[in-house]
């Protein structure tokens, strides 16, 4: 079966800081036409970040629009140019103060894909060196570390509640069977 | 550490069909402001359809914000009012033509708490019961099914793109322990 939807046009509606909004016109795959919303994402990355003990640092922060604290593993969006593994390394450094000796790719995916582009870059970083006290003082966040099982047990119960940090540490524990 | 981002005003950009985008002044825990841009979604449903003998129903769909037909559990926003298991109950007889007579919400989420509102409620649906013979002729999707532990590895091994259903049918094989 042909699936696939064809652009007809494009309207930028809005060109912003974090994201654009586009709403296209296009072909369905039986002829007829209809509109799309479009938010266009820079992408991002996701890091579990795992030590000798098998314990994650993960980050409490205010989720403005959904008016929550949430916990999630370290992220953040990608730079213009940015390299997914440069940007994972970055925000490690930021966000909990850590660098990593070994990364690996888990997995890619979309957040969103039926309203927007963002694609993830999922890693995981073992090898940590505290590099610094402290998170980047321009960041308003918390770190928390916790045993990898009870983080896998928090992405379960509804505790976490952010969809990149289910699917990173339930990802992770299957990787590394724990 | 307060973390909180308090509301100084809000500009509505954009209504649209399945989102709105807004952009709020906000006041920083330090006092500073900021901007923030948030796409407001009216929530969704996502389902992990088991039949006896272990097997999932997913759909391969194409999904226009990224240009690539996905591999994804059935899933699809709330119409105005609706409660989520009632969505859950109408996604999968429009999407797969089933009908489920176990309903468990696993878990909720939000999907891109970074700039969206969207929460996600995910269902198990167990039970199953044929009750069309195809889905229905306004979606362009095909129903694909397969073992859950088949799925399991195709969200591990990047055939499977899509958060939620990594989520989903991650969280739904912990559950059930397979």
């Amino acid at each position: 079966m042909e699936l696939r939807e064809r652009q007809l046009n494009s309207k930028l509606i809005y060109k912003g800081k974090i994201l654009n909004l586009r709403r296209d016109r296009v072909c369905l795959p039986d002829g007829r036409e209809a509109f799309r919303e479009i938010v266009e994402h820079p992408g991002a990355v996701a890091v579990v970040a795992l030590d000798e003990e098998k314990s994650v640092y993960l980050v409490r922060q205010y989720r403005y629009p959904v008016e929550k604290v949430l916990l999630e593993v370290p992220a953040g969006k990608l730079d213009p140019g940015e390299e997914p593994l440069d940007c994972a390394r970055r925000e490690l450094a930021e966000e909990v103060g850590l660098s990593a000796s070994r990364w690996q790719l888990l997995t890619t995916f979309y957040t969103t894909p039926g309203f927007s582009n963002e694609q993830m870059f999922l890693y995981l970083a073992t090898g940590l060196e505290m590099i610094s006290a402290e998170a980047d003082a321009d960041e308003f966040l918390e770190v928390v570390k916790m045993p990898l099982a009870e983080a896998v047990s928090q992405a379960l119960n509804g505790t976490i509640q952010d969809a990149k940090s289910i699917a990173g540490l339930l990802a992770a524990a299957q990787f590394l069977q724990i």
